[in-house]
């Protein structure tokens, strides 16, 4: 199968990026390293917080994300990286046996202005969970490789 | 020691988060997690890509000064989470070995329109390496709990 360059992006695509669920240990995991605030790391003190128990840090959604997006369309394309992302949104806490479901939307396509190899994706992410509830949304920035560049 | 409460921050205010010493080990050990691109995760394609080497997924240096702002900050305030943030921008790529130093300038203080107890601070946080590069850029959006609500 021919993998998945810049051309093959069309404004207003919507891909499905897949599901992921998320467990007690990893939130707990991800939070000792990167967010130990206590109502990502403690179920007690979680549940005497705004929060009313254990939630997510908003970078391991980030994260957990990012990998949805990698296994449904990074690691079959010629990614080259991220300039960066816009407008991230925390919308409601992810919780301990959440199912996330990944959603993405091609917004924009067009060509590098400086780099003839490569085109730009502006796309909008959407996270959801088992209730439909939105959890995150983003815009996000992708260079792929052009199918007609010479290194390709 | 009196916590730190939304009051405590000043417009112009810059706050050292501190360093953060990245090594290859930690590298590989979040990409193969969550973002498992050949660039993050394998020596050799690094090698041949356009980075010329291994570096750090994005989100895995939001990750890494997140960690900073924490310890520097967050774990000594009435933290209250955060809605979102702006306009995260990738400069440079984060290899194995380098030091990052990150940094936090205050940009905004407002009280929560809907919300007595707390306000927000929007913040403009910079992450460098040893060479004193920008690596990495965004604006944040915190809510911390005002001093003077009833449940401080």
């Amino acid at each position: 199968m021919s993998r998945i360059h810049w051309e093959d992006f069309e404004t207003g695509e919507v891909i499905d990026l897949g599901e992921y669920e998320v467990t007690r240990e990893e939130i707990l995991e991800f939070a000792r390293k990167y967010d130990p605030q206590p109502f990502h790391t403690d179920e007690e003190s979680a549940g005497d917080s705004i929060y009313g128990g254990l939630i997510a840090s908003g970078w391991h959604t980030c994260a957990m994300m990012m990998r949805l997006l990698c296994d449904a369309v990074l690691l079959e394309a010629e990614s080259m990286g991220s300039p960066g992302v816009e407008k991230i949104r925390w919308l409601k806490p992810v919780r301990p046996g959440d199912t996330l479901r990944g959603r993405m939307t091609v917004v924009e396509t067009r060509p590098s202005r400086s780099k003839p190899d490569r085109g730009l994706i502006r796309s909008h992410w959407a996270v959801l969970n088992q209730e439909d509830e939105l959890v995150m949304t983003m815009e996000g920035m992708g260079m792929y490789r052009r199918r007609d560049s010479a290194s390709s």
